[in-house]
């Protein structure tokens, strides 16, 4: 079968593989859409020492069951699934309470993750072999625009979740950056949560998509900070979710956010808040308010999962989605290098009626 | 009567003033125990400028009510009662669910904070007034050994709160630094949970007391960091309770938490902590692990104070205090700065049967 | 001023009494909308003996400042309020967190609730006073849709934030009645969740306002139990709330309640639910499944009531009111047994200008 | 090998049986410790006409890890183990989550729940065979005094657990019937909070044990009532467990709960509790007061047998046991119904040593 693998630092092409086999606890499955990101960017240009090379990519993946491993019950032939992106062990403490993104094996493994396109073959190929318990029913949603909501949505779904007792209804909350994640974000706090939702970034076509999402207010990020305090009597925002991650965003986070907010870092910009062991300062100019927690998420449960198909099937949430075949994996990395794709890019390994 | 009285940086007096009267929501307290620690020495070396001069200092009070100010019920004279040391609105959104220590109206003024020895005359002299609803009823509880519980008591109390949910049996709690507060952390810990508890300092004795208080096991803070991994199977602490705020301090919080735990900064060091927006380390050598929250509480609610006084009662926490009469208000303030007072210091303004 | 007062039982007049003046911490308010329901039918036909007579009633009660007591500051004349039904100590262990309706002085009081219209004057009078801290602000929202949000809106918003974290987007919510109480509980639902709504009731009229108000899914009452359990692949709902309150809806709920569901009663049709100490039954013919909760909650706190504020200024929910001048008080009462009002009736003491 | 096994209701004999063999994704484990209690009383009488018989009892079981069947890994022959009771589905929205007691699969099966000794063969066997994921590891504890914290630790570790935010240091907990399972729920509530803990039973000595094992105070049941609104000014308790489950027993719960406390029903002694949907009594001669929450708690998670085995292997719990060789298990069986057992009783299918 076909597969986009990197073969070592930059070098990433199709090729010609042998169709993975089921074992025990897993399932085959043939790929309906893989999405494609900027972490599949920045592995092709950088990829960690321990990446077994060659590797086939793709950590957003759906698909459908073809062949149960032994051992694999309560699936069947045909059934669209939706592929978790951290395969966890299951069994340790963390897992035992459905926290596999806490996963205590990985978290002291030294080597790469163990999902699919890190640790293991991903789905940007014809076909793919998961385990069972990573696959998360998809029901009678379109595996197509599906695809990305194992990244794109999962992980702003996961996020809000950890602020999730800050989000009432007379609650301030703030999107930084409404791109691929953060479009989503707006979606799923509009329809699980009546909070005031503003909606910042540099672009005024994202500006306006976040309105048509449910944002309540955008701001253009120059003027967010002053204007944020302005909309909520000074006391700032109750949830700050920064999808950018860059020292300005992170500044934007902290002059805003309220007495006992949170501020939930998703974007990997490479930026840094610092927390001072020092008393507030009585004016906004430097340090973080009381109370606030600064956290920064890893990826989602299967719990997390579960949720965003449910608001996907109810129509709720809509990944704005443009499908490529496989073999223009190679052309579509460029095109996210240099920042020409719209919306979500997902490549169709099997074509777009699969 | 006699106060202690802050009347420019540098310089704090025993004074003679009016004794005060209680207002409408106010009652007039003859103050038993007046606790007296590290903050006062800050106040009085360098006051913020919004300082009313002269205060009377004292925010760790306990004190029995004397005559009720119009308009208040429910407390008879003769009671003994601890003031809460944050005097909160009681009507915004924050206070009106009990979080006293994010009230709007305090944490949007720009001036001192609105409690006692702080924007308003503390606890340091025979006589203060305070709001009614600032006040916590002490039962049976001796207000002596109490006063200090006004600070840190419930402090480390509130502090443990906010990572509550982590604190399962088998999971582990640091408490990095065991004098003040960190002795009674130790003691909350214990009595309210079923996790190891690590106790670190860079102090013999008080590593002795901390067994005597409950801690499981004691380290030297030097080999903390190697020596909690090695106690964890490599996962880390579950939570991080910084009672120092130094840089070294906090070096051994992000290199020894859990992934998604937590870290709790108390102590006000002056250390940083540096929040990356980028991938957690495979290896702990920089970097927090993925999901850890970090949070730097202010104060405590008058419900945590409630519980602090329940577990005094129960004798599960002790505060070991030093007594002193107020005219050595002055050299107690010596003392503290060059280290020598052995446990918390209280003033007792009306003598030692008050 | 003119009041609607109870005289004796049955004896429900206007009469002229004495305008109140605002004691130390309470307000004098200007009357701007008073509800009037069910409740105050049942208290005119069977007043509790306590009921200290004559008693002017009113509990959904908006109104505009006039004056300030002693000791009373936050608000300026002319500020639109909503008086709270539970007029707690507001120092009490319950309290001090903010759980007003689980006020310790009140659970252990012998007599009638601490509240206008209960055990002290109320609403249906051109002026009354309130405790200051008891007063919700209402911004810009128009008092008089507003009243009937002080009971109708507030108690559903409460009873759901009992089951909050069972409203996840994959789970199903029911509510049986979508009348007064009801209608607001499915729009706040849809404000504030994702999760699949499914209105019961055995009124046509009312179902078809439902799928207005956001439900997903209507049901006659009749047919419920077997559509629900097709509807949830037998796993049964995740919550239901009860808005009615007799043996047949308390069956409905019994029967479609999910394993570890919640079952929250707000309807006082006496009606009554056993729950039986032994094994659940595997099929559902008669008690409960395991794990589920069963919770009949109480009016609301201070909090529940900002938030409901907040709903309505947002234009997420809506009250659909009927007013009447404050004279025709003994009609409405007779109109609200006979079931001819349409919408929650409000009466207007000052006139519709207010 | 040997086996204990029901043949027909009411025949309960040792036989020789087959030694299973580990399939895809089980464990073949050789039996330490098999507790026997009420409910194997209850399943000889009266066994469900689902029960696939013969069928070897045992549902509180440890053993040692003998061989893995295909697909597992993660343990190692000799490991100490404790099978969980509830073999959950793993993939259904619950079991993501952690919730294997309310796993979909078994909430929504028409015939006996899905765990050994009840749908499958159990654990009074030299042999058996268990799925990986049920089996918690035991690490250094002792299996044999392990065994029965399978049923009578983990429940009521659970039960607490749903009672969790009651439990408070100036709480009240009340333990009703402090035998197999209310004993170590008094030690459960003091190794892991601080509240005042009210120990209830009709047996002086097990008062005098409860005293031992943290009560703070015991109360014959015929006078507790009354004894517990003394205790509490009246409040009641914040939380009643009851391991009983009688109409007697219940009534006291519904008497001495909170407003807004919670009653957890463990005990399945065929008792009734009604919640009626009218207003709470002022008095409590009847009826609940408002708020309470009722729920009855079906076996526990995985993530609580972790918990329990992390208090054990702490020495914070102990079962106090009374061993049997595995041919005395009709023998038991009779003891159990004559109430001739002291402490919890186990069977070591392979002698004191294994």
């Amino acid at each position: 079968m076909q597969a986009a693998q990197l073969l070592e630092p930059g070098r990433f092409e199709i090729r010609d593989v042998a169709t993975p086999v089921a074992g025990e606890g897993q399932v085959l499955l043939k790929v309906v859409g893989a999405g494609m990101c900027g972490s599949d960017v920045h592995l092709v240009r950088h990829p960690p020492k321990a990446l077994p090379l060659p590797l086939t990519l793709g950590h957003e993946t759906t698909g459908r069951v073809v062949e149960l491993g032994p051992g694999v019950t309560g699936l069947t032939a045909g059934d669209a699934v939706l592929v978790a992106g951290i395969w966890s062990c299951g069994t340790c403490p963390a897992c035992a309470e459905g926290r596999d993104n806490a996963c205590s094996f990985w978290a002291t493994r030294t080597a790469v993750p163990p999902g699919p396109g890190l640790g293991h073959p991903g789905g940007m190929a014809e076909y793919m072999v998961a385990p069972a318990r990573s696959l998360v029913p998809l029901g009678d949603l379109d595996p197509v625009t599906a695809a990305p909501l194992a990244d794109a949505g999962i992980v702003p779904s996961h996020a809000i979740s950890l602020a999730r007792r800050q989000l009432r209804p007379d609650a301030t909350a703030v999107v930084i950056g409404v791109g691929g994640l953060g479009h989503l974000a707006v979606q799923i706090l509009r329809a699980t949560t009546a909070c005031r939702i503003v909606a910042l970034d540099v672009d005024d076509d994202r500006l306006a998509a976040a309105l048509d999402h449910g944002a309540d207010v955008t701001l253009r990020s120059e003027q967010a900070a002053e204007a944020l305090l302005d909309l909520t009597d000074g006391l700032g925002a109750n949830a700050v979710f920064d999808f950018v991650g860059t020292d300005g965003t992170l500044e934007i986070a902290r002059s805003t956010v309220a007495t006992y907010g949170a501020i939930v870092i998703v974007g990997l910009g490479g930026g840094t808040l610092q927390v001072h062991a020092a008393p507030a300062p009585v004016k906004r100019q430097s340090g973080l308010p009381w109370g606030v927690s600064v956290q920064r998420p890893y990826g989602a449960t299967r719990r997390d999962i579960a949720e965003v198909i449910a608001l996907a099937v109810a129509g709720r949430i809509t990944a704005h989605v443009q499908a490529f075949p496989l073999h223009a994996a190679p052309e579509v990395l460029q095109r996210l290098e240099q920042g020409h794709v719209h919306g979500r890019a997902v490549l169709l390994p099997n074509g777009p009626t699969a």
